[in-house]
């Protein structure tokens, strides 16, 4: 996945659309929040087996495949905006996590 | 950024921590939501311009790029949990949202 | 407000329905995030201006009221399913934040 | 519960500390999702089940009353800031809920 350009993409097509004065730190990460509930709200009557077994009805997928999608463009975004390397902030926050959270066998 | 790698990563850190009974659909995505809440509440008292100047600290911006990371890192679990390939449905979805939001001069 | 009278309708309307089942505080909370996450929507492009102007809309005002009861209205829920004393719970959060952001000349 | 005498409170409470020029519509509700998030983290790993007995411990009780009292703070200052008449919004979303989700008999 090409980051870079999808993040070009998506600064253009907000552009075209007179988007960019909505577009700050503050509004993006609303509607992160928004769109990661829209897909919490997908599982949220499920027990945990139906939710596992969700994705293998087509459509039930295909409204997954949107909401994630919809998370990660604004993800995307605010990362943009925030002049955030995805890949550094993963790598970094994985080294966080190995600190924060070691293997049963090494505590 | 290397998707696959990262989501066999990040299974693996789950087993070798015995979380992956935790690991359903249902469960990732409320983590997921939860991430997302911590990322917009870093902005929720700051005006438009505050939150566009935030990322200029570097203490903020690291703040910032783990809380991104995070929601990340449950977004790619998400996807992989269900199955979904992430480039196809961010492709899809950027056709969808096209269609649905036309450039002012094709309306 | 009867919050007692309003919990026991709340319980009815489910137990009617064949909800009961679905009606855990883990499912109660997540119900209640995405229905927060629908309340925050309205407002997440809008300007504090415009938001502070937007209840002056009938239309506007209608739909905002709709889900603030929808927050509302599984906060009863979860509050009864947890056996919390809604008004003893606040009061006691109240004591805590008077506490913990002290008033500027007491400080 | 006196939800006029909370509002006041908390109005009060806000323009002692200068918080006035914060609680915007906009503001108040991304607050309250976010608090909405914190209630639910609480129950994120857990089972069914689990979340169910999760009140019956009484340092994880308390945690959550005060998460369900912040989110209930919020709510009342949203709803005070909307001039919205809480048991009048709570009235109205009953009889629609009622009319959206008819009991399975009169189907």
């Amino acid at each position: 996945m090409d980051i870079q350009a999808l993040q070009q993409n998506l600064r253009d097509f907000a552009a075209a659309r007179n988007w960019k004065q909505f577009h700050t730190p503050k509004n993006l990460t609303t509607a992160l929040m928004v769109e990661a509930a829209e897909l919490a709200e997908i599982f949220q009557w499920m027990t945990a087996e139906e939710s596992q077994a969700a994705p293998l009805d087509p459509a039930t997928k295909v409204r997954i495949a949107d909401e994630v999608a919809d998370v990660l463009l604004y993800l995307l975004q605010v990362a943009d905006h925030c002049a955030i390397d995805l890949p550094v902030a993963v790598a970094n926050k994985l080294v966080k996590n190995a600190i924060k959270h070691p293997e049963p066998s090494r505590r």
